[in-house]
């Protein structure tokens, strides 16, 4: 199956045919190459279907334990109890996992990788797997680490502004189905439910997406805190070594198709200024600053989407603390807030293989 | 001019054409009636014009001095410049002036009154104008004043989710007309710039609203922040007394017609539980507390608009911090964001005057 004169690690895509999945294969058609064969893996309802990855038609083959035969790396984005049973058994086979669910993270043998913030960290992992953060917690640690390598955070307060995407194909293919509905009437978000009834189906979320935000995404935890929420805040601290470290935050869905936006407010042990945070996000890797408010320049989801990195605006001290920053930041959620974070922890185990 | 049978003092309704003039006009036909003559002033354009409120037809006056003779109270919702020229004129000609613009909020001798919160400051008022706060302060501030009496305030940070309609109709023309042309076109959000270049004409904004937010509101001020931003923060500390407060605001546009919503980090002097904050909300006058989310209950914009409270939920503690409340407000920002608001102190007025 090795492709002629390709030379390299097997990886492998499990969960090849999934919203992030597609946005995967592309990402590997597109960064230089380090792979030798690719195999791609889905649930046994895919197997039989051909997709392209570096310009080649690859059959899916079904998810099973002869599926990790000779494979070095394994990337996973399935759903958690899928990575939970099927990420140990690629690694007992001997593959490196890359695992984009919510399954390991937390686990004190996995580390929880970001490479432009902790990239040593991937290389001890006592269970053979490696994993890759939360698309929220992705979409603001780049930039946030590269404050805290500075001037030494102590808290964080976030509000997210998430898009469909977060919620897979279901979550996109709700959003739209709902936009055309309420883009025909134009006297609908004028009287209370009036979006509610049009709506139709709220697919993955509860309460209908278009021409509203809903404040909620992920599942309900202990004292009202949604699963999303503690995820930024348990993710952020085992990234950043911070296991102290204040972080609340508030995760709200918007109408937008893909790339998160947060609010981010931010305090350090040290004094901080917008001039040295511009200068230091500036040269810091996966960070673009987009700041220049006069001449109208500040991320927007909608112009940030299919990018790399990770987009720093509005940046402000804080009016009656010289500790603290105010910022607005943007990330595509499927390429650094999922597949892309993954892409590079696989090439950074590949870089060690070879 | 006076309706027959009709007894209580003149009310003036200056930008009575407009769209927070719109929804007074609703306002005054639905709230227990204490007025006599209800006069509609606007701008020559639109003198002439025949509006229904109480039932009956009133034609639209243009503003001239004669149009406030025998006024006992004027009403203004037009631009920063017009009020700034003619409430003066007004207040010199006997009438009380309830202005909704920014020209007066941060005057010593202009109180700025949210009657939930400081109705006793609307009694002193030495230029005979009484400011009405802008929409996203007014926003939160009824919640977060009730908070405050109890557990007495130290902090905000706040992320605003500000509709179209904030921007008045232009904006929700822009919006609905970007809905339009976005819904049409499956493929859009996926790409950089794609939206931008579908939507035509931005409008009031400075970016495409339509699957997208937009980190912008008002002009720009000094180091970085905007107009929007500073309001919320002049604004509060002003209603609430406490020159001092802590107040870090990011104001974020939403593809949302009306409803603002708000998070809200509070902290404050004394120890905080979810039930006590629970259970002085549900006490508040013009709250609603909606905050079951096992039963996905929180508030969203599209079922609060055109409703009168602020809606309070996603109440949490902060997970360090025994001092802090984390919030997900959402109030009309038409409603109790403008009009309602302005109607009720000019019904404070009333009371007086009768």
């Amino acid at each position: 199956m090795t492709p002629a004169g390709r030379t390299g690690p097997t990886l492998a895509v499990v969960g090849a045919t999934g919203a992030v999945g597609a946005v995967m294969l592309g990402l590997l058609s597109s960064r230089q190459d380090v792979w030798g064969e690719i195999r791609l893996i889905a649930s046994p309802r895919s197997a039989g279907r051909k997709l392209v990855v570096r310009g080649e038609e690859v059959e899916v083959v079904a998810l099973d334990e002869a599926a990790f035969d000779g494979v070095d790396v394994a990337m996973f984005d399935v759903p958690d109890e899928v990575s939970a049973r099927w990420a140990p058994i690629a690694a007992a086979k001997g593959a490196v996992v890359v695992d984009n669910s919510a399954a390991f993270r937390m686990d004190p043998d996995v580390p929880l990788v970001v490479p432009e913030v902790n990239a040593a960290a991937a290389r001890i992992r006592p269970r053979g797997i490696i994993a890759n953060p939360n698309c929220t917690t992705l979409s603001m640690i780049v930039a946030v680490g590269a404050l805290h390598a500075e001037f030494g955070l102590t808290e964080l307060v976030v509000s997210s502004y998430q898009a469909a995407s977060g919620a897979g194909r279901p979550g996109v293919d709700t959003l739209r189905d709902q936009l055309t509905k309420v883009a025909a009437d134009p006297s609908l978000g004028t009287q209370p439910g009036d979006v509610r009834r049009a709506a139709g189906d709220f697919g993955p979320f509860p309460a209908p997406l278009a021409l509203n935000v809903v404040p909620w995404a992920g599942s309900l935890k202990d004292d009202g805190w949604t699963s999303e929420e503690l995820k930024v805040r348990n993710e952020s601290r085992k990234i950043l070594g911070l296991p102290g470290l204040r972080v609340n935050a508030t995760c709200v869905r918007v109408p937008v198709v893909t790339a998160h936006s947060l609010t981010v407010h931010a305090r350090f042990e040290n004094e901080v200024t917008v001039t040295a945070a511009h200068d230091l996000l500036r040269a810091a890797p996966g960070v673009v600053v987009c700041d220049d408010p006069a001449e109208g320049e500040f991320p927007t989801p909608a112009d940030v989407v299919g990018t790399d990195p990770t987009w720093v605006g509005r940046v402000r001290r804080a009016l009656d603390d010289p500790y603290a920053l105010e910022l607005f930041l943007c990330g595509d959620n499927l390429r650094k807030g999922a597949a892309l974070n993954t892409a590079q922890i696989a090439e950074l185990v590949a870089a060690e293989l070879l």
